[in-house]
């Protein structure tokens, strides 16, 4: 097993990665938590598979179990789940010790961790990411929360977990296209810190061989550690972690201007790393063969994905509701070199430019 | 002025009594925040007689005000209030850096602090509150959030404002049962800090005499000294901040058992110490002079208040979904004596019978 810690004084956790760790659900929690009792909140699909395995494991370790299952996908992320899940933990006597396991992707995992955030002021919470996105992304720096008709995660918390449990092998279950929209966070770790996983990716994605579980194992162990580290260096999203938002501010933009769920995340993150990769290569002197090894290997990653039929006004409306804004202006990660990312905030003009740019670039790496 | 600081490390805090202080909230805004806007919350019947006040001061600061009107009272505490006021917000598309500031009573207070608390995951937030109840403690400690159909304050969170302003003047405009329900918070004070003030609340309450504005702010200033060394100590309700729930479990319970907003919120604390001290005489050793002297005390503060009729199953299924349990026993706060609290559970037998005696007491100190 390896374990990553995030440093955050009082509230520091431990991040488990480990194939097969679901069964050691209960043992790690009943290391965190004092309580007799939890509340797994879950999704119906990935509780079928392994639901099971993980009351059976907290039951062991002698947690009396309230299983709460509830829709995953983008319809949890709305105020009417998390009110469901507040009133079903109200209705169940939950106290302020009991915690919140959440065994899910990344969508629930963020309403159901922004509940826990919110019931009786924050009760404890432990997340047990089911897709790999909620693996390497979502399920660690503690942000939790929900979107609004005019824009994606507008309302939420920062709320620590008291443990995170990575399983590789929980992913087996996965859906492809979910699998692949997972690796669209891991290109993007290896954009802002370990161009080496780059090349790592490159030898197995589309490749037609099978994955090793070690292999897929280290990507996730890279993911965790790097989001680790740049979440104890600045919880509350100063400029620091704003790193991790490499390929967001557009991939934000276009999961806003097609309707939530149409894209799923990782497949807006590609095109928003393909649209930053362009981006940094005409304003911050990145070496066009590395954005054209990425734009390549994102290729090979979602082969049938296209650029949606978006209008500029339509992009422009949602980038506009985009938290990341300095005084109406938005602010976008960009690379330097593989590995090196600074702040900019563009022009209008040059974003315009450079999503036309990338438009091309991407349908003609197609071939 | 006078200025008392929560000291909470990097989140401290000033709260600033001053008569007449109204008129410098811009200035003391302009010292917290760098932003251009605020959003200024507000309802109805204090926007028609404070609002313009409030507006001038912050647009001579330089602050470009967006006002949101919306309902207070108990109608304030919900979801739905919550929800309207994130809609605003991002329809405004205010921004991380714009504070929120509060014009408003105890119960709009909690429902827009909890907004600002969860917008963008938490926006800068400055309180004014404008009841006695709200001045010397809801506005103080960060703790926000709003009721369930199943019980008081069940979601919410822990969001320190940057400012609190507390002026007495404002007080003037209040209607006379608000102001008297928030002598309930200061006669707790009383209980559990300060048996002086008592003394000075005997000598006014009730004595026909106009309550001279020194007088008032003083009182103000001990509350607001009271809960801020509190707060500083325990801001996450530890042990140590269960204090300030002297009085609250039982009357949580009825406002409860009643349906919020038949009772105020003090009203229902007047009774709940009325419980307390006599669950303290009998159990603590607190000396009867002292319960006897407070309950007449409250009795001059609330002359018309009866005990609700409300039946013992009632007000047990109220309790039962108290925050404030420990494996389903509710923790009290109880006194010793003047000034010197404990935590204890007493049993339900203990309990009941102590509401029975508050009862009569409450009755026959009527005559």
């Amino acid at each position: 097993m390896s374990t990553v810690k995030v440093h955050l004084g009082t509230r520091s956790y431990p991040i488990h990665v480990l194939p097969g760790g679901l069964t050691r659900l209960g043992s790690l929690c009943r290391k965190q938590f004092e309580s007799r009792r939890v509340a797994l909140v879950s999704a119906p699909r990935i509780y079928r598979h392994h639901g099971q395995a993980a009351v059976r494991s907290l039951s062991r370790a002698g947690f009396s179990v309230t299983t709460l299952i509830t829709r995953d996908g983008e319809q949890a992320k709305t105020q009417s789940c998390v009110s469901g899940l507040h009133d079903k933990l109200a209705r169940a006597h939950f106290e302020r010790q009991d915690p919140v396991v959440v065994l899910a992707g990344g969508t629930l995992g963020d309403a159901a961790g922004f509940a826990a955030a919110t019931y009786l002021r924050g009760v404890p919470l432990a997340q047990v990411p089911t897709t790999l996105l909620a693996q390497v992304d979502s399920a660690i720096g503690g942000k939790t929360g929900i979107n609004l008709p005019l824009g994606k995660n507008l309302v939420g918390s920062i709320w620590q977990p008291a443990l995170v449990l990575c399983d590789p092998r929980v992913l087996s279950t996965l859906p492809a296209r979910e699998f692949r929209s997972g690796l669209a966070e891991v290109v993007k770790y290896g954009c802002i810190a370990y161009p080496n996983l780059v090349s790592r990716l490159e030898k197995w994605v589309g490749s037609g061989r099978t994955l090793p579980e070690t292999e897929l194992t280290s990507w996730i162990e890279v993911g965790v550690r790097t989001k680790s580290k740049v979440v104890s260096m600045d919880e509350h999203e100063h400029d620091f972690r704003r790193v991790l938002n490499f390929g967001h501010t557009f991939g934000h933009a276009l999961e806003n201007a097609t309707g939530y769920g149409r894209l799923l995340h990782g497949e807006a993150v590609a095109l928003g790393l393909c649209v930053a990769l362009v981006l940094s290569e005409g304003h911050c002197g990145l070496d066009p063969r590395f954005r054209e090894r990425v734009v390549k290997l994102l290729r090979r990653c979602f082969p049938r994905l296209g650029f949606p039929n978006v209008t500029w006004s339509q992009l422009q409306a949602a980038m506009a509701s985009d938290k990341k804004t300095r005084q109406g202006r938005q602010v976008w990660v960009l690379l330097t070199q593989p590995g090196q990312s600074v702040l900019d905030t563009p022009t209008t003009r040059q974003i315009r430019t450079s999503i036309t740019v990338a438009q091309k670039l991407w349908a003609q790496s197609r071939g």
